[in-house]
């Protein structure tokens, strides 16, 4: 089943933190997310996105200016399953079953700041490990469990360059 | 088959970027890896993660002051195979079979400029997509698909703190 993800940023940073940000976006882009929701205060990465799209392909897209809150309320409301990422979730590997048979999802990442009221709004609240580690990481792991490995075989539509995988160094060509 | 994964981190940075390194030590640390190899200059990172296994169980170990190529070469006599992760490598899918077989791995992650030789010593050159995307994500999907997940069911022992998974909000407790 071809699925729509989409993914959610959440969490007050006190300090900006543009690499992890970049991350998180070029993760959903590489792993078959279709677009981010970021805030406005963000908007420094689309530049960056529409770069990546243009050279390595497809149609990945940030999307700016809704609150949290009206992003998971819309989710909601077409039937989009809003699935939380936290270490205190239910481990991904008892939810995954579940989440396989849904064509719509959003899935939220939050920073160090996570509002209580997420945690109520999510369907599902689902942990990668009960471990401190990376919420690129567990986005990443969420995606690939998701969809069942099938993202790491999906084609990019009209890249300028493509790699064409190799056993020792780097071949490129340009399409 | 329990396996013995570690880390190195390959690769000179224009710009410190401790947040990116402290994502590549956890991620390691609660995806199954039982060491990760810094260089000197990162060392501030050290009493982060003792203070990780502190609370949140567990032996994880920093390796500081070996050269890569030290590293890499100590692991071969050892029979340890070098695995790099690079978007140009070879898919991930395809060489898991072959990885899943190996009881001692060196998974070399690269910062933005890893030497050409690192290639070419490299055992296998993997890839997460060919896609430009992030070093963090490609390190969890290695670990996860090396050990067929079963590193996520993993148990920390002798933490002081403990997460019991609820689809709800917040519960830890102390051990």
């Amino acid at each position: 089943m071809e699925k729509s993800i989409r993914v959610l940023r959440v969490g007050q940073r006190y300090v900006r933190d543009d690499r992890t940000l970049t991350h998180l976006c070029l993760v959903s882009r590489a792993l078959g997310a279709e677009s981010i929701y970021l805030e406005d205060a963000e908007k420094d990465v689309v530049g960056t996105l529409e770069e990546v799209n243009r050279t390595w392909g497809g149609e990945f897209k940030a999307v700016l200016g809704l609150s949290w809150k009206k992003v998971i309320q819309e989710a909601k409301k077409e039937g989009r399953k809003v699935v939380h990422l936290t270490m205190y979730g239910v481990p991904i590997q008892e939810a995954v079953g579940e989440l396989r048979k849904e064509g719509k999802l959003l899935l939220v990442v939050g920073g160090p700041k996570v509002p209580g009221k997420v945690y109520h709004e999510a369907d599902y609240n689902v942990s990668v490990t009960s471990q401190p580690h990376s919420e690129i990481a567990a986005l990443a792991i969420v995606l690939h469990e998701i969809q069942s490995g099938e993202e790491l075989k999906r084609a990019f539509q009209k890249s300028r360059l493509r790699i064409l995988p190799s056993a020792r160094g780097k071949r490129v060509v340009e399409n």
